[in-house]
């Protein structure tokens, strides 16, 4: 899922998502609740007629944001005090608060609300903090429940009342018995899907690696399993073989705002002296709008310059890298050849022979 | 001509250009010599190539931009030595190193080098000024036509050989009878085509509007006149009033990425708060792609948040705005019903009611 934090996948078009093949995208519900606030976004008719995307939206529930973007944070059993990193306002984020937001934004996929426990965490804060996450993805049940008999809340899109699928997110830090039991309490409350959270946040590689290979297996087979935040392809692959289904992350969009690219022969720094007057695309292999119309030599004048446009191609050209990199790889498990798939992009994925 | 200053018209890509039905952009001499500089320009094919644009290209001389950007520029008979803007590195420009550069690009129309006459300036510099011009205009045009007759260094563009139109640019000041002088001159020389320089430089606007309508009648009505630098929509009523063909101009796609947007009531600053709640299109009466699929509330949300989308659906209403006034505008001059098209646009044109 390319981000859209702000009900933008920065530098893109809504068109421009579609003609690469996005299927669905995320969005924030911290972020549209600060700004311009859930209940704008109601009156226009939901998150979908806001930004004019068709497809599928998926909305964080912003329990890693206040986690991550708020040092002024207040957490107790009822929800979660904290300052907008905007303008410093306090506000109160509860689980009830959390599903009314991704009920006016009209999100085809709504996250519970969590507390994404931070690393490192003591054996006992990780269990107080899966119980505490646990007690409220049972509230956004009950709560989401509630609106969908009431009817009252919910908002239309393409003539059909948006009710929302439900995932729970697992916590547990990186204590694999804690894990266990954060995935059991949920699939005991039967959500449409499950998110791993809590990975990713300052743990060595190999303890993500320990708690995905652990986690992934308990969760049900039949419900989409999502890593959330994850995307250096390398980790994909690791969790693709766990069976993770679903991913999102910044990381094909902000490292190409960066000038950092995906190749098919590793990644490239655009801003390179060598590129000065390369008139090769920047991936011969690429069918993408970048590659096919544009030099490199073109590209590191918009980067030198730093030209919107420059952000644009670089965006169309991760993003095409990235959505082609996960078309290729369903492809692969289909005809049960993702192993060979794995083993001959992992020395490429490994290939940083151009950064700085 | 939208404004390609770095080989882009910012926040577009080519493609959006030929869909809002640009004909031909502007470039810059100066910009381009400095970075990347011509010569990886001309390896990689010409400016058409490197910014992947089939259309024509004018090419500013660097006249304007030296006597701009550089507070430490000397000008002698010979040429201007100045400062770059960029990392303060000395250049000498000569009348022939701008033929060499544009050849290098391969403008389609190139601008003689100039000396940009500042405001104030007495008679006597006006005068010299103009002399200067004139001379530079000359050795411009024979540059060009050793360069023609050798062939050596033109570039190939849709397999024909680039041989530039040159035109000419009339200074003088304020003083009328140096302009007439000034144009004179040139128009002995016979150019493809004459320019109007120096003005909307910090003289008054009834002074401007003195200059353009007593030099564009001199200029002969069977070549194309081009006003430089100007666009606010008044002053091109006016300019075109008197005979002026070309306008190039930065204020539709800088006033764009401002958030000041072109409307058929007036102008607009989407920043207000007003348009918070807004579901309605910025412009109802307007058919670009922004107006057609967006709502004021969106766009005011994508300019506070400062989102690269911003930018590029304020520039392309603004310059769809824009390129459909002149398409508009034509229209009424081949009916003879452009004294009508004056009356009915002034009126809207001078409401700014929601500028700040």
């Amino acid at each position: 899922m390319p981000v859209g934090t702000n009900a933008t996948v920065k530098a893109m078009s809504q068109d421009e998502l579609k003609g690469l093949g996005a299927e669905i995208i995320l969005s924030n519900t911290y972020h549209l609740y600060l700004r311009p606030g859930h209940e704008i976004i109601r009156q226009i008719g939901g998150l979908h007629r806001f930004m004019n995307w068709q497809g599928p939206i998926l909305t964080d529930s912003g329990g890693f944001q206040v986690f991550s973007l708020s040092p002024l944070r207040k957490i107790t059993d009822e929800g979660v005090e904290f300052r907008s990193h905007l303008d410093g306002s306090t506000h109160f984020l509860t689980p009830e608060l959390v599903m009314e937001i991704q009920s006016a934004l009209g999100s085809d996929i709504a996250m519970a609300f969590d507390e994404c426990t931070p690393y490192p965490a003591t054996r006992e804060y990780a269990l107080k903090s899966l119980q505490l996450t646990t007690k409220w993805a049972k509230r956004c049940k009950e709560s989401l429940e509630l609106r969908v008999k009431s009817q009252e809340g919910l908002i239309t899109h393409n003539s059909k009342l948006i009710t929302h699928s439900l995932f729970g997110i697992v916590q547990g830090g990186v204590y694999v018995d804690l894990r266990k039991q954060s995935a059991e309490e949920l699939i005991e409350m039967d959500f449409d899907g499950y998110a791993i959270g809590g990975l990713s946040v300052g743990e060595p590689k190999a303890l993500m690696y320990e708690m995905i290979n652990y986690t992934t297996p308990i969760l049900p087979r039949d419900k989409p399993r999502y890593l959330m935040g994850i995307g250096d392809l390398l980790d994909v692959l690791e969790a693709v073989s766990a069976g993770i289904d679903m991913f999102d992350c910044v990381m094909p969009t902000r490292n190409a705002r960066n000038g950092t690219l995906f190749t098919s022969s590793g990644r490239i720094s655009i801003k390179r002296e060598e590129f000065k007057k390369d008139p090769n695309p920047l991936d011969p292999n690429c069918g993408c709008y970048t590659c096919r119309n544009y030099s490199r030599a073109y590209l590191r004048h918009l980067f030198m310059n730093k030209e919107i446009l420059s952000m644009r191609l670089n965006t169309l050209h991760n993003l095409y890298f990235y959505l082609d990199f996960f078309r290729k790889m369903r492809e692969a498990i289909e005809s049960v050849e993702f192993e060979k798939f794995r083993n001959e992009w992992t020395p490429i994925l490994q290939n940083n022979f151009h950064e700085e």
